[in-house]
């Protein structure tokens, strides 16, 4: 299914979301272990990298000092706070909203992409291309206001279970890197989320799962229309694309929503290359981190040949800028919090 | 010159920034005084409405508490924080940028508008409509990085000075709103801007000015590409509108920053309308308000009639919804901290 899907990573891209409002639970993120920060870390260079850095930007006198408004870190989502495997969660979604929302579109089975989509037929269905992808997801995605869409992903993502783990998908990030934004954070730093996924898609849960509040996500998004409806103002969701937040598109992201350059960028796949030259390439001391996915056992393991995460170009570029490469066989004592 | 102006609020506002990266000075904002948080307001019901307004929403227990997270107040910028006659601040500055710029375009002194900027010719630069005001904000603000735009801004406004007040801009700010600001955050706010104005022409001097970080400021802006030059990551700032964060687009732009609706919202304007709606027409207390020019002599007097900051629509629909309008002349004991 992967091969079908995720060659049109940024036609699904171009999906991508936008609600708000609403009273998101306050995170009760998890305490630090006492001692040590990373416990979920084996000791190695991967492990340590983080540590030095952490301490070379926040010791006061340091030539490497950074005062704490400026410690800015932005991370990847998918593949590098939580699985991307077999396919992007929010693809996922696309698919189910398609199905909930077939009894009102009889037509939808007599007509490609949606044929496909309800009958399962994943060939026929990656056939339909990047147009087709597309059309799923601005259909999916759209039509409703922002507080419709957010109560809309809330339900999804409290019932759906990933095909393999068996699990909901908010259970299948990885707590290495939960402690990572834990440990920065009680460093001064702001952590904030930078995807290609749908910004509207992620900050109905982003708070209570990672600690970054909905003003700490940066993703790609559609365009959406005020308007007064009956007294009520309210904003309708339109099937048109907004901003397209990977690539070279990240650091645009970043400047437009943080206004701040990163001194901390973690990604893991060639999608997040440009933030990580945007982070790291400049003075002073910087950071850089690439989750690479070796572990086909305890997760996935992809990279320079995936079609969905393909880590090549940012693979070549870590060497050569001394990004850190974490192993998740190797530098990751466990995966996930329930293993 | 103000007739003349911002007929063209629309054109103006097209214009605007973008530009990021680099060390902002920590805030240093004055200590809330003892006792009173609002020593710059005179007794009175609009003084009181903010008082209650902050008491009922903070008090635990209350009917009314809103938990920390979800205290998102947003303020206007132009008319509201700081003075926005006779002219908004950004057009002055892309009158001066245009002069500045002059001499490696010697073409401009034969062409229109540019010809009658040089000329100090008010009435033919007005005669050249939006599409001319378009093209001198765009010429002045893109065409350069990010990084080279904030260092523009930067110079700008610590030499230039306001016509009648003789003084730098961001001296003109008001006092009385600095200390609602900071009687906000004191009380567990977010505090954001949300400004018609080029989010990159506030960003390099709010955090110092208003104590507002760059990443809880929300503007117009143009759109920026990403480029590696000789191995440095920049980002290029075009001349194409990317967003306009004015009227109906104020709350579609603070649902895409910030990603909640606000509990607070504060303007000036017909164009801040749409903003204290979404802010206020849903369920729970919410506070609206706004400033209204009414000191010709401390500072200036104008509402339905005005071309630059007009309020019409937004002062009867405060009436409709029990939004505070405060009466610079009557509820402020000083405009400007320097009075």
């Amino acid at each position: 299914m992967r091969t079908f899907f995720y060659a049109h990573r940024r036609a699904v891209l171009a999906a991508l979301l936008t609600s708000a409002a609403g009273a998101i639970t306050l995170s009760r993120f998890p305490a630090l272990a006492q001692g040590d920060p990373l416990p979920s870390w084996n000791d190695g260079k991967a492990k340590q990298s983080i540590l030095d850095f952490v301490a070379a930007v926040t010791r006061e006198g340091s030539p490497d000092f950074v005062p704490a408004p400026q410690r800015v870190a932005t991370f990847d989502n998918d593949g590098t706070l939580w699985v991307e495997q077999p396919m992007y969660t929010q693809l996922a979604f696309a698919l189910d909203r398609v199905k909930a929302m077939a009894p009102l579109h009889p037509e939808w089975k007599d007509n490609q992409p949606f044929k496909a989509v309800l009958e399962g037929d994943m060939k026929t269905l990656a056939e339909s291309g990047e147009r087709g992808l597309a059309e799923l997801v601005m259909i999916s995605h759209s039509g409703m206001t922002t507080a419709e869409f957010e109560r809309i992903v809330k339900d999804w993502i409290s019932t759906a279970r990933h095909p393999r783990f068996k699990r909901p998908y908010t259970e299948l990030v990885y707590q290495p890197m939960l402690e990572v934004l834990a440990y920065l954070r009680a460093n001064g730093f702001k952590t904030f989320i930078v995807s290609g996924g749908g910004v509207e898609f992620m900050r109905p849960w982003s708070e209570q799962i990672y600690g970054v509040p909905p003003e700490q996500v940066v993703g790609s998004s559609i365009k959406t229309r005020f308007q007064m409806r009956q007294g009520i103002p309210e904003l309708f969701r339109l099937p048109e694309v907004n901003f397209v937040d990977d690539g070279a598109g990240k650091p645009v992201g970043i400047n437009e929503h943080i206004g701040r350059r990163p001194i901390a960028a973690f990604g893991n796949s060639d999608g997040d290359l440009q933030m990580l030259q945007w982070a790291t390439k400049t003075g002073g001391r910087r950071f850089g981190l690439i989750v690479h996915h070796t572990d086909g056992e305890r997760e996935y393991a992809y990279d320079r040949e995936s079609h969905v995460g393909r880590l090549d170009k940012a693979l070549d570029a870590a060497a050569l800028n001394d990004w850190t490469v974490v192993s998740m066989k190797d530098d990751w004592k466990r995966i996930f919090a329930f293993n």
